[in-house]
């Protein structure tokens, strides 16, 4: 399939139609997120995936904005023919709460006060982050995402996500990222607080009429940088060369190109981010941790999706042995788990740059889908025996076509279409039995949805009813919302 | 053996007697070096040992000064009957230069100006800091150490001393070291000194008359603190513990002990370093590399030491895999090199707290002590058939009371003693021949030091000759150097 640019997308605002209140027990009013869209919504609304961003990340996950040449962050990733498929899925990509990139954080203005917040703002947690992103969700409607994928502080959304609503999601996908922040990560995000603090322009917070803290904010970022590469990453890219000189200078200025590229990445990033947004949101990851009474297992006790947990070999800021935890956790509590380690000398990087490894079990996990991951289970069924005028009132105030008929233990034992209905007007009989389909094509929940598609489509019918082993219905597939998974639908 | 605490010791301060020529081409006037001594010299100066301190170490290695009641920085390796035994060797620590703990440095008053150099002070490299080392060690008189050990930057100095100075080093110790600055190393000093640079207070390295950038320097060593642990020391030593209280605060402060614990490392730090000192030092690490066009074993070539080299497992700021760089460096060009990794989870810290395997480690590789590693190798010695008067001159000018004797081709024939010479004039024996011993006792330069000190000890005799296979004399080694070492001299 050709891989495409999705071109160009607009970065849209959602309000939140309430105030959120916080994990910390404060309110936040007139919330907003920044969030872009590609791909539809499939009618059934089944084929949404929500992708969170890392730290400094932000709406703009892919395609173009437009008059700016730089594509999303995850462009390598999203996008027609790519391996997140904008043909087949409805991709969702926010600005996390406490961000500076469109949504309400510490450089938005307060409402109390018509100024921006600055060290007002009240401090959020990832919680936080996911309970805004599930208002965006439900806008759409969406009862069910069909993935959340993220990776770093991404992938902490993701676990979040499936814990605090194991419900909304399918399949979740969490790269190079961890259930708990571990003291190293909290030091290194303490150092570029204290980075940022230190800068006399910080000034408590309240610099958005002045001059930025661009100095300490800088400074963060470059302590950042350094941890967000891998030591044999460092080897290769700079080695000892020196920066544009045949010998050391022997003073203060850059003798090493690790050096200025540093300085570069530092300088760079002052102008697309606030120093105050990075503040909160280090502090949100470091409260971040999933165990309940020090268990993991007991803290991810209520998650119900599928799970893919990727760790990168060189990664030593989320080293694989904190993505093994997670794994182990979701084990104990019988969840289904698949965790690979992609080998790559990009450290923690890697989960922006290793498009090729990445795509690769992505899409094996996002394909291999089966019947009850995507099927309804809101469904409407009679009972054996009720009367046609009673399956007709069913029908029309449920707006449906097709109605499972099933016996008093629950079991299928036909299906009646509005096309049956009519039959029996026609025919004058009064009751279900004579004009339902008894022998229904039926599906397993574990069934592959690429088989349901096809008996859909062999014997031309557009809807079958999931069932048990032991008949029972626990749910209805269309052929319309498998299509487009399977990517039939374009 | 009984450990003990060395006791009372002071630091004193060796002036050197000429101007000190950089290795950027500058020059320094004035140079002084802090330094301290532990154990005694023997007469034949062989049983000195140079400990070289890490990057913010100083010339208190060991014991106590008068009134503290801390211990110097090694006090667990260097004392009487510990590792580095002071009952045995001679032990010199001294500051390095561009050091701020008695040495010549930035903090030191400039000459020329009769105030602090502050950023005037000129680039200094580590084979500078070696260079005012080796004056110091003329100044004993020592013409070979018997060991130069470190680790850290200290590790650095030993291999800059095994290379510069090959001939004044028998053994050389570095642990937890590189030969070369890596990128990543390069990287976590320069954020260190931006975090300097950017404290206003830094003023361009003039505040020595107000006040100094204590923040820019408290964060430069935060952050060198958490490259100096593991993350599995710090998930033991912090956890996700908080400080002091239940519950999150929800605020800018410390949440988690370790953030406290950098805290504190950070301000205790700024009370005893010069900011200026840490931007010199950090200058001189990254401009570290012994390599020659590239090629390690190229630039250690001219080593001629024995050494032991040590990593420690959870080292990431120093990896085990620098440590092999040097064994193969060294490997390749036939020198005699023992690696050793240490199983520890204190990461590069583990230098200074695990006494017991690096002990065990420095100890064995000291003590494995053969002839040649200790024999003067400055021999006098008289052709076979002169005279009784031209033997007894040369024993009388030089002031030896033993004389060995060879062939024409420096084979060893015989041994004359001043007791001989006695012999003769007594018995009116006018040649060599009749009254020297000729058969003399001798030891190989291969030769365990115990073993000579056997063979002197049995034959009652005070010196040996060594000899080479084809008994051609080579050097001579006495009992009292011997027993020194071996331990039998208290």
């Amino acid at each position: 399939m050709k891989k495409e640019n999705i071109g160009i997308v607009e970065t849209q605002v959602f309000n939140l139609p309430h105030e959120l209140e916080l994990e910390n027990g404060e309110k936040l009013r007139d919330v907003q997120l920044a969030y872009e869209t590609y791909g539809k919504l499939n009618p059934e609304k089944s084929n949404a995936i929500l992708i969170c961003h890392a730290l400094t990340g932000d709406a703009h996950a892919a395609g173009l904005h437009k008059g700016d040449s730089k594509s999303g962050w995850w462009d390598i990733m999203i996008g027609p023919g790519k391996t997140i498929d904008t043909d087949r899925y409805f991709v969702i990509c926010s600005n996390v709460l406490g961000g500076c990139k469109g949504s309400t954080g510490p450089s938005s203005i307060n409402p109390e006060t018509g100024k921006q917040y600055g060290a007002d703002f009240p401090f959020i947690t990832v919680a936080d982050m996911v309970k805004a992103q599930k208002e965006l969700v439900d806008h759409f409607g969406i009862q069910k995402l069909f993935a959340v994928i993220g990776g770093s502080m991404g992938g902490v959304q993701v676990l979040q996500w499936s814990v605090t609503y194991p419900d909304y999601v399918t399949k979740a996908i969490a790269i190079a990222t961890t259930a708990r922040s571990s003291p190293q990560q909290i030091a290194f995000n303490e150092v570029a607080r204290i980075a940022i603090l230190s800068d006399p322009k910080w000034n408590n917070g309240d610099y958005y009429s002045g001059s930025a803290p661009t100095h300490g904010l800088a400074l963060a970022r470059m302590i950042g940088h350094i941890t967000y590469l891998s030591d044999a990453s460092m080897h290769q890219k700079f080695g000892r060369k020196l920066q544009n000189k045949e010998q050391y200078d022997y003073n203060l200025g850059f003798d090493f190109e690790v050096e200025s590229y540093l300085h570069y990445q530092g300088q760079s990033f002052t102008k697309r981010f606030d120093a105050n947004s990075y503040l909160y949101i280090t502090k949100a990851l470091d409260y971040f941790d999933l165990s309940r009474k020090e268990s993991l297992i007991e803290g991810m006790k209520t998650a119900k999706a599928k799970f893919l947990i990727v760790a990168v070999s060189s990664d030593w800021l989320y080293p694989p042995y904190q993505s093994r935890e997670i794994v182990s956790a979701l084990s104990a509590n019988e969840l289904d788990v698949t965790y690979r380690e992609i080998e790559s000398n990009y450290g923690h990087d890697a989960f922006l740059l290793e498009s090729g490894q990445l795509g690769y079990l992505i899409g094996n996990f996002l394909s291999h889908t089966i019947v009850s991951d995507v099927m309804r289970n809101d469904i409407v069924s009679i009972r054996q025996g009720i009367s046609i005028e009673e399956t007709a009132r069913v029908m029309f105030e449920k707006g449906i076509t097709h109605l499972p008929v099933v016996t008093e233990n629950d079991e299928l034992t036909g299906i009646v279409t509005s096309w049956d209905i009519s039959k029996a007007v026609a025919l004058k009989c009064k009751t279900l039995d004579g004009i339902m389909t008894k022998d229904v094509l039926t599906v397993k929940g574990n069934e592959d949805i690429e088989t349901a598609a096809k008996k859909m489509e062999q014997n031309n019918i557009s809807a079958l009813p999931v069932v048990d082993d032991d008949n029972k219905i626990i749910g209805i597939i269309g052929s319309e919302e498998i299509n487009r998974l399977i990517g039939g639908y374009r």
